[in-house]
């Protein structure tokens, strides 16, 4: 079979570039998706050398070509975008939520309120029924993702809408060097990963430190 | 300074009774707090020898003696527990919260909604306004804590309605070999406290363990 053929929508941003630097790395091809595809090109072509070429679209191409759609754009445009273009994802496709919808007030970091109950299951609500869906990615800290040189050196969290999902997103996290997957059930559970973010967020800012991350012991 | 005395209400619990030994090898003296006191001091008797023995009392009479506090009831029994002692606190009492509210239902583990936000926000509105609180031991797993011969080797997050109180509570986990504690902040991180025990007992479900437990890296 051959790889995945991904699509890390908002792939300029500092969580999508590092995935897309990374999955380009690890074998995959690549296109990054982005509502203005000449400036991500022009982005694209100063990145390091990886694997393979990185391509470049609108969000619209780049979602009917992709087998795997990592969605790696801001929370609060998620729902504008796939409310546009819902109905161009191929039949087959694995989407990848790897948002968190994290706010900074008075009391420092937190996360929003989703009516839906998690960012995740706030996607679902506007996937077609076809649509696999899948979150991870959601953990590993942005700014080292993003440092493509440095080993990442954590385990990253997986839940989905069915076995299926989560064993495809499971080999998605495996193929990236130093992220170990963890099978932690159905989507509903995308809410406790978004709060290990959240921590993660909370231990940086308190500790002044930058790549808190996690790893489960005893398995 | 004297080490605090240090009461475990529902000691004898899986959790309490893991704690409560835990602490007293760490040489702290530790009184077990029971609804049946006559029935505790026949277990505590069986217990092995740790470094000092091990008082109990009722709650009334545990909660007057302590300057730390542990609440190790089950979530659902610590509401009516607080709303019949909380005038017997100490002025100068530091309340630890261990409680999870995790329910059983069709889609495997989950958090019950508590309207306050959190089980250790349940309790803050519970108790007496001299108290302080800090929420931790939330995610040990109880299991691996009451086998008090096996090495813990994990990270314990506090979180705390004060500096102070988070402070002394993360003395308290540091007192206890294999644990480090790990400051995430205000009493409203509680919540995403539980949700990581959440994942830790949905991984323990999922992988056929029993003691799935986290570290933090890049700290």
């Amino acid at each position: 079979m051959p790889p995945s053929r991904l699509a890390v929508l908002g792939g300029t941003g500092q969580q999508g570039r590092g995935l897309a630097q990374r999955f380009a790395r690890a074998g995959f091809p690549v296109i990054v998706g982005s509502r203005a595809p000449d400036r991500a090109a022009a982005l694209v072509a100063g990145w390091p050398d990886g694997a393979r070429p990185i391509a470049t679209a609108d969000y619209g191409a780049a979602i009917e070509r992709a087998t795997v759609v990592v969605l790696a754009v801001p929370f609060e445009s998620v729902g504008r975008l796939l409310d546009d273009r819902r109905q161009q994802f191929r039949a087959d496709a694995l989407v990848v939520d790897v948002t968190v919808p994290v706010t900074f007030g008075q009391g420092g970091p937190a996360l929003a309120e989703v009516p839906e109950g998690s960012a995740a299951q706030h996607i679902r609500a506007r996937l077609p029924a076809h649509a696999r869906l899948a979150a991870t990615f959601k953990t590993v800290p942005a700014h080292l993702l993003g440092d493509i040189e440095r080993p990442l050196d954590c385990d990253e969290f997986v839940c989905g809408d069915s076995a299926e999902a989560r064993t495809e997103a499971a080999a998605l996290v495996q193929a990236i060097a130093g992220l170990r997957p963890i099978d932690v059930g159905p989507l509903a559970r995308a809410r406790a990963i978004e709060h290990v973010t959240l921590l993660a967020i909370a231990i940086n800012r308190r500790h002044r430190i930058a790549d808190a991350r996690f790893k489960v012991i005893g398995l």
